[in-house]
């Protein structure tokens, strides 16, 4: 799986937000595998929300376009999903949004590419609701959403310190998703 | 039915979006059957994205306190609904999410409220799969949903210069869930 | 609230299941708060998978007959809904489809009618998965599926040996959706 | 792509089923990219409703074992997909439910299979509702089921005598999607 580049962000803004520390704990677990991450923050990617006008009149945002240059240099997708009223968040959403906006002559960053998702919250059901739109949201978009997910429940007792993640099962389980999507990765860029 | 107090909008910034034009068309029969509509454009209601820092240093926003203020002065909601990408549009879930923070000694914009959902859009589903992930939604947050609603297809051809529905198949569908609405938002009321 | 009566059953055919344990329970909160409640057994009414050619020839079982019958003497559902693979059961599905089937002058059994939605499991989540695709077919049918529901997890330790829930919350959050819907089905009935 | 197997069926026990129809045409098209297809009919699986009583006393029926062991010789699924009620139909999900009950010493008949789904009806959104409950059981049983998918709506005007789709761009989206199918399964079988 080596030479794999997986572009990595948690669909939230707040810093202390525990989808970033998921996400960040499972880039280190792909880099591990050989797998190479860009590990991006959407605080980085400051968006207005998407309005037809705008687009209209200004066109695609410059963080946008940047954030779409820094997908179409990877091969795969790892998105930590929260879950705000058992939904999407409206970031991760936005993000989307103006990032799949068709621009002329120019590939889709999404249709296509391998993606896993990833969740975490502070209830016991560990955010699975939020996954489920961004699923149907990549589907519309063409991207191989791999089954395997995880949704980490109680997060804030799963963490250490450091940003690690205490329990051996939910290392596992973060691992289970990343070797699922280095795999089809893999398999789908050698067959191109 | 009379007396009972509608607040409407399109989840759309768009000056010309469909389902501006679709909530409108149905203000207006809700009218016509003696309800009282608060029409809003959430291009009035402006907000950041949400973020949990921002929240904390600065709070709700005030365009979010207003726009809440406007729900509790109404007893059911009327949503146009756009689809982006197969759900919900960012600007709509953004607006849920900061209408919707529990501030202490208030009482929810949505718990208990009745509310319909509408679609508009140029396809021929009509924007079906946008209206799933709201329900999901206003189902968290305590909302009675109406199950008749409507999904306005190929919106483009659908209106007339006056923004009037030109097929009275339309007319008669969008009146089917602005019926139901009034009848279920009634008898609730009566009860209480 | 008096008066209201409620077809109440699970969607499971096993004897032992959680399903039926936690429906039985909610029967008994319904009766103390003074409705009528039909508690049936699915187990009591077994009819074919649905087959288009089947009904061609042989029309709506008489089963299917029964139980639209017993739906329409009530005034609301509540229904346990298990979850089997992440969704609805067969049992459920293929019930709901044969009791659906329009017949030529007879009402609908569902359209109009308040329902409210429990779950049971043994895993932490507690069948929360099963809920969201029997709300979309309740909706497709005009159900007003009331938003409160209740999933159950780790239910294999919920129940004691007489079947009463042991945790003082868990009767409370049955208790919430039973109000709930007895509270939304009191009102239309007065309604009309 | 040579060499690809893929089992073949749609969630219909209906003879005149327009997704057996839809479903035969694909599998010529696989069949014509040099995919072998072994076309099944519900029909001749035969399976009680599910019933963990009756697993209990008498396990896994043996339509469920013969069909599962025609789904392990292949290296893809590819469904037609029914929408009776805004979701699956029973019998795909009693097939689906018996075939995946887990059996010591056995692999699983769906985990890390790709699959590809279609859907065809009278209505103008072509079943869309009915593939989405499809795509969450298959994501929980680890089944990879690609993004591509074709609802036909107006199906009763689509099929020639003959069977086959009168309208070359709905041959052209069931191509892509038996595309799509054969290149990420032959993709994952080269890595394996």
């Amino acid at each position: 799986m080596s030479n794999i580049r997986i572009l990595a962000f948690a669909g939230s803004l707040r810093r202390g937000s525990f989808n970033k520390k998921l996400v960040t704990v499972a880039a280190e677990t792909a880099r591990e595998l050989e797998c190479e991450v860009d590990l991006v923050d959407l605080r980085d990617f400051p968006m207005p929300i998407y309005d037809g006008d705008y687009e209209q009149s200004d066109g695609q945002p410059q963080t946008a376009k940047d954030l779409k240059a820094r997908i179409l240099a990877c091969d795969a997708l790892l998105v930590g999903c929260p879950e705000y009223n058992a939904s999407i968040t409206a970031v991760l959403k936005n993000t989307i949004d103006w990032v799949s906006r068709p621009q002329p002559g120019e590939p889709s960053a999404f249709k296509g590419r391998p993606a896993a998702l990833l969740a975490a919250s502070m209830g016991p059901v560990g955010g699975l609701r939020g996954l489920s739109p961004v699923r149907d949201i990549f589907d519309q978009l063409g991207v191989l959403t791999v089954p395997t997910q995880f949704a980490l429940g109680t997060a804030q007792n799963a963490f250490d310190d450091d940003g690690n993640l205490i329990e051996p099962m939910h290392r596992s389980l973060v691992k289970d998703v990343i070797v699922e999507l280095a795999t089809v990765t893999s398999a789908l860029r050698a067959a191109r």
